[in-house]
């Protein structure tokens, strides 16, 4: 390319009407020839005076490029004798085209292919019947406005910071620790309380400390799918465990010699909806010692329980330091609040803290110190109490409507607790199209993740939330689901 | 234990005094009692009458002490016949006693152990010389708290939800893609951007999804801790990469057949201060080519240069899709906030954010969006001008003060950038006691992280931040350090 077509090429790509300035407007048109080899190693270029006037620009602009070009190498000046192109640019790398684009397109790892074949979770956050999520629009937001703000500011700077210990912000540690004390029956001081951008990374965590790539973390069928998902994309095989009247049996499970790990929610097991009896999780307690195994107790919506007290948290009847109890503020607060906790054995309290600030280096301590505050201040134990009879009433409105609308063709997990109910078909009926069916009614249907098989419930069971449904809609809804039903089996 | 010892044992345990309340109190004692055995399974309770009467409390607190009890399954009623410990209690797990405990434990994973010996951060964020963070006491935090204020509430109820997609509030993306166009070179759609809770997860996602476990990261050697650590608990081998006077040489540096990754920071090497010439980025690419390597460019503190616009990015040189571009607001805004992002070839994109919603969970969408509006409404580049001009101002400050109190004996990096300054010196020193030396002084010096043999400033080499530390308290903390060399060098 010779000068006067630089001048040319300049002439057609500039404009006064883009919003970029003229001279880096300037810059970017003889860069890019450098880079794609218009511009040749060597090659010499107008003058600034030259090109300003062919351009109809100042002198200063042209000038103003230049500089820049010259500054980061694309160009060089000789005092005297002009400005050229630099000999460095002439490298074979620029200058590609699309097609050759694709050629060189490099691909995931096989582990980033495997992650993308793992569960995953819906991506719609209210309405009949998404399972998972409370009522964010009975949260009181205007309280938490106020909570945050408080903290966001000068007066404490160290919130702005990095969290100094990995375990999170010592006011919330301590926050947490009473509130499981009381609530949870949960054992542990503060520091064992690890703070957590939400149950993913608490997974994540465990996964990281207690077991090796290649170990199997035994998860109970069906269970949550970030459990699989977590644990395998942190290198864990997946076994099955054993479901049963009684929650997880490991008794009845297969636990190989790899076996690190065991992953249970014997308050609320998801999505069944079954309650471990005090037997069976002593008898848990023994099977993890016998096969020596850790127990991650996912504790996910204990705060909701509509007949009395909540059981005791398996932590608490641990005696030997085995149980890892995983909570969340996702369920009692808002969705998208990522937070939880760890409840980890003493003698890995320090390990924990100080992994999760090397591998993770978390912050966002002016949220955490707002999260303190509403617990102490009461503000969560009272919105747990409300949102206990709202859910309740909840619950109970959709048992009545189900039961009036399909009768004995289903039968209904049995625990007045969480913000979900497992519906089992008791006549063969296709699940998957059940699904198409609903969302025809503009309905979303949780789906059961199975790990190994499942005959008795795998295609014939779906999961409904009613923690984000109205009173008001919930009998719109089951209408809809009626109809589904009815379309599934062919009656209509 | 008789029942008469029940009732000792409760009328010793029981307080008035104790904030809990007594049928809490009650319930406790005798669940711990039954726990341990001292209650044995079969064995009849005093009935509530009796015991009511025995402590002195009203027969209801016993009543619903008991009732719980039952609920849980440590005690059984029996109409007529009273009220006994549970059978199903008659487990071996309950009783250990502390000692027992310690037999039991079980200890941390490999993986586990492996990762408490990787590298970590400072715990100290502020003051001379901390690197690696900038001045929050500048920080425009009532117009940050205007804006998270603005976005927590009913206005927006999908914002209190998880990320829908994975990659981030799609008004952060287009923010920072716009924002990157202009101030970077960087070539990406919004759909490039991956929103991420800062650098850490950015390069646990890359190893996650661009390696294998054993695979080899080639990293500048020496480095920044986030590097060797995030990729290592990741499962990836650490190779050194040599830094010369021109940044990392991918030709002069052994790369391995399974490299599968470099890690660079070509706008600002860290620690030693480096800018990449044009020539150098150009090979960088080239060499990747050549190798098969991915190209992780972190640009972590890009938008602080003194001496004119920054170079444009490695990533905007690319021309066939092979470099990852790591991006932070934590030293643009403040250390705390954790949000960074990653650009990643477009053919990744959908990868990269399906990964992110499977394995992270992201939420937190009230701070993103207060984010894009900070961006978007001008905040974000009015900050970084003004922060630009205090840091250049504190950088020469800096370089003149020590100049003047090491002379000779110390060589600084020279590039007009960033947040720290690399100190050298041209004298054999122990840094090890120079550090010890500067605490005395109540000053906090970096530690440059090294990963392969450096001996030409291993051990003599530290790096100064002055982000943290206001003018005035710049010529103090060199007058500090003079006397921490001079101590360190015998001379007091």
């Amino acid at each position: 390319m010779r000068a006067v077509l630089l001048t040319d090429l300049l002439s057609q790509a500039l404009s006064e009407a883009n919003p970029v300035p003229m001279q880096r407007q300037i810059y970017d048109v003889i860069r890019r020839a450098v880079l794609d080899h218009s511009l040749v190693a060597g090659q010499k270029l107008p003058s600034s005076r030259a090109l300003a006037e062919e351009l109809g620009v100042s002198r200063i602009t042209v000038s103003l490029a230049y500089d820049r070009l010259i500054a980061e190498n694309y160009l060089t000046a000789s005092t005297g004798s002009g400005t050229f192109v630099a000999a460095t640019t002439d490298l074979p790398l620029a200058g590609k085209s699309e097609a050759s684009h694709a050629r060189h397109t490099m691909a995931l790892s096989q582990r980033g292919t495997m992650i993308g074949t793992l569960p995953g979770g819906l991506q719609q956050f209210h309405g009949a019947f998404v399972p998972g999520v409370p009522d964010a629009s009975l949260f009181p937001f205007h309280l938490w406005r106020r909570l945050v703000s408080r903290h966001i500011g000068k007066g404490d700077l160290a919130l702005a910071g990095y969290a100094a210990d990995g375990g999170g912000l010592p006011a919330l540690r301590q926050a947490v620790a009473s509130y499981l004390k009381i609530s949870r029956s949960v054992v542990c001081d503060p520091e064992q309380v690890i703070i957590t951008a939400g149950t993913h990374q608490s997974i994540d965590l465990c996964a990281r400390m207690l077991a090796d790539p290649g170990d199997m973390a035994v998860i109970e069928n069906p269970c949550h799918w970030a459990f699989p998902t977590v644990l395998a994309a942190a290198g864990m095989q997946i076994g099955a465990g054993v479901v049963d009247e009684g929650g997880l049996s490991l008794a009845a499970s297969h636990v190989p010699r790899h076996a690190r790990l065991v992953v249970t929610s014997p308050s609320h097991q998801y999505p069944t909806g079954v309650v471990m009896p005090l037997a069976r999780r002593l008898e848990l307690l023994q099977g993890a010692r016998d096969h020596n195994l850790w127990v991650m107790e996912d504790d996910y919506d204990s705060e909701f329980r509509y007949d009395g007290t909540p059981l005791p948290s398996l932590q608490g009847l641990d005696s030997d330091a085995r149980v890892i109890y995983v909570g969340t503020f996702s369920k009692a607060m808002f969705a998208g609040i990522r937070l939880g906790y760890l409840v980890v054995p003493a003698h890995l309290a320090q390990a924990f803290a100080s992994a999760s600030a090397r591998i993770y280096r978390p912050g966002q301590l002016h949220i955490q110190a707002a999260l303190a505050d509403y617990i102490d201040e009461g503000h969560f134990a009272q919105h747990i109490r409300r949102m206990r009879v709202e859910y309740g009433e909840r619950q109970q409105l959709l048992r009545t409507s189900l039961a009036r609308a399909l009768g004995d063709s289903i039968t209904l997990s049995e625990a007045r607790a969480g913000l979900h109910l497992f519906m089992r078909f008791n006549l063969p009926l296709d699940a998957a199209v059940l699904h198409a069916r609903a969302v025809e009614e503009k309905l979303v249907l949780g789906v059961p993740r199975f790990i190994g098989a499942r005959p008795d419930i795998d295609g014939r069971s779906v999961v409904l939330g009613f923690g984000g449904v109205p009173q008001d809609h919930i009998a719109r809804g089951v209408n809809g689901l009626k109809r589904a039903v009815e379309r599934t089996l062919g009656r209509r």
